[in-house]
């Protein structure tokens, strides 16, 4: 078992299901200190958060990502326990084995490497680590970043250990993700009997054009890096369960997921002029749960790009697909973000699992980007 | 306290919650056998039904009403106790007191007059009583239209008791009934992340402008009977509840009263016509609840509006409007039918009550009605 593995075993036998972080961030700085870096611990509600860092001037690069794992569901429906990591078929089988234990051992590891044969390093690294990135992410990243803000620091270089692979370690890397917004509309109308419309209002009737427009509206045409913006409705609700009743209110959920070429506040008051344009008596609750980021070009990307070809030898894919991560915290301070990490094909599944291989090859790109920015 | 209110109260105190009849048919049986009426009763499944006739051949007459009441809900929130009748400043209060206990004692004391008047009236005198018209009305005024049509009757008139009047009896007669057609809708689509959107389908998006034209569709234009055909969507839901998650489908149920204008089976090809148009994937499981039917004019509509002006002096309104009654069983055997009853304010509500001079003035309308049909 290479130390890489054998860390993130040790990591996956913490039971941190989010917000908990169970012993993962001392486990890593014991490693981190011996070779220089520095810890800051920031509970936050009941998320703990650490920032480490090594070297005392100059750019910083931060390794960022969560120790927390999501629920397990009934572990009796796990082959392999979630919390007693196993290697089997050359496979490491565990929560958190790919989402993101293993990262996580790959950056310490990759940080012994580099520090062993750089001693005298160029700028600072560092470890931006959270126990609340499953959760409701109030209390995790975003806090660290404030805190980093009063401070006076800035992150120049931001690498997130989220699984960005589909089949080869390596073969995507993300530089950036759509915005997220969501919305909780409620249109009202005018209870009634159906046998007596003109004493009610149907709201689902005063909705349903309004909702075909939104639906059909091209919000944009997205852009080189980003997917046209979509719209998408995730629950409609309305009406008493007796079917001779005209409902007081209907309820919509719905969710955009947007790219760079506009923005939250647009979307939203676009949103606003149809329901307003149909006449709708209704209340709209918006709720932004991340800005879009894009890192196109620059140091970061290349070195990354660079690191996999020389560890794997094969060229990678940049995208911005998929769902949020905590990118979205540290690319609005200025920094340029790139997310690289494991297979994702079992994620949030039961039986977890990545290929132990993988986890060293991981830690070699890792520690070659470290290279590549010259750090 | 009048022979009609005394029978109402003997009535209402029995408590017959649907499908119950709890013995109100033997009670006006004994007192319509003293008469001359002799009775078939038909049990159907859980429900009681009632068939007494007076007189050998002729014009059949029938009084058409149920015996059964809605339930009372909590009896604690009833200022009078719902099946203990009592008289308070002038109103009967109790369940059944105007849905449609009084209209029954009426209809046997009008009979107990008419013929103390008429020994020998010409044609026949009938009563149609069900104990499941507040219940799903399976097994009753449907099922005693069967038997007749077995044994080669037909009625000609029928005046059913339902509280047909809005402020004082008699000021609103119903000489018809929209129809009413249900569909329960199920669109279909390919659920997924919402952050995917490209590898699923929503449905809620597929069903909107067909919902929205479904609900702004002119399916006539009503006639002078009728007000037009109304579309109601009364219940909607589709979700998970969970925020990223498109739906895989979504659930309408809705409901058209239509006109005689046109039918159930136009309005469920046009309703299927404008879902093909949209491209829908979809099941629509419709359900014919009631056709519509109309008595324009003729005898019994006459002779129900000079018999109200003879007795209260008032002119009469004829209306469609409202919900469905168990004329429309009787309608399509070919019989003139209207309602007359009682004011409608509080039926299915708690402390149903009837003005108790109503019921006898009610009872006179009914008396005048079969003199002025000659029977």
């Amino acid at each position: 078992m290479t130390p890489t593995v054998q860390l993130a075993s040790d990591l996956i036998r913490r039971r941190s299901v989010t917000p908990e972080d169970a012993g993962c961030m001392q486990l890593m700085m014991e490693r981190l200190e011996k070779i220089g870096f520095r810890a800051t611990y920031l509970r936050r509600g009941d998320t703990d958060n650490l920032w480490a860092v090594r070297g005392d001037s100059g750019p910083l690069f931060a390794f960022a990502g969560h120790t927390d794992v999501v629920p397990t569901g009934p572990e009796s429906n796990w082959q392999h326990p979630p919390f007693e990591p196993v290697i089997e078929d050359g496979y490491l089988f565990g929560r958190g084995a790919a989402d993101m234990k293993g990262s996580l051992a790959a950056m310490v590891v990759a940080c012994e490497e580099f520090v062993a044969a750089h001693p005298d390093h160029n700028g600072r690294i560092a470890f931006l680590i959270t126990s609340d990135e499953e959760g409701p992410a109030d209390n995790g990243t975003v806090k660290v970043v404030e805190w980093l803000e009063e401070q006076g620091e800035k992150i120049d270089w931001c690498l997130v250990g989220e699984p960005s692979s589909t089949e080869r370690v390596g073969d995507v890397i993300k530089n950036g993700r759509r915005g997220s917004l969501g919305l909780e509309l409620t249109v009202f109308g005018v209870q009634g009997h159906v046998a007596y419309p003109h004493l009610a209002e149907n709201p689902v009737h005063r909705l349903a054009p309004a909702l075909a427009e939104l639906a059909s509206e091209k919000w944009d045409d997205g852009n080189d890096f980003f997917p046209a913006t979509s719209f998408q409705v995730s629950n409609i609700n309305g009406g008493t369960g007796a079917t001779n009743v005209i409902p007081g209110e209907v309820k919509v959920i719905c969710n955009w997921r947007f790219s760079t070429e506009l923005t939250a506040e647009e979307l939203q008051r676009r949103a606003r002029a149809i329901l307003d344009r149909h006449g709708l008596k209704y209340e709209a609750n918006f709720k932004l749960s991340g800005q879009p980021f894009l890192t196109a070009k620059g140091a970061l990307v290349e070195a990354a790009q660079r690191a996999i070809e020389s560890v794997s030898g094969e060229a990678t894919e940049l995208s911005t697909a998929g769902g949020t991560s905590d990118g979205r915290f540290i690319a609005p301070t200025g920094a340029q973000v790139v997310e690289l990490g494991p297979v994702n094909a079992t994620i949030h599944k039961v039986d977890e699992c990545v290929c132990a291989g993988d986890l060293d090859t991981l830690k070699d790109m890792y520690r070659e980007i470290l290279c590549n920015l010259e750090m």
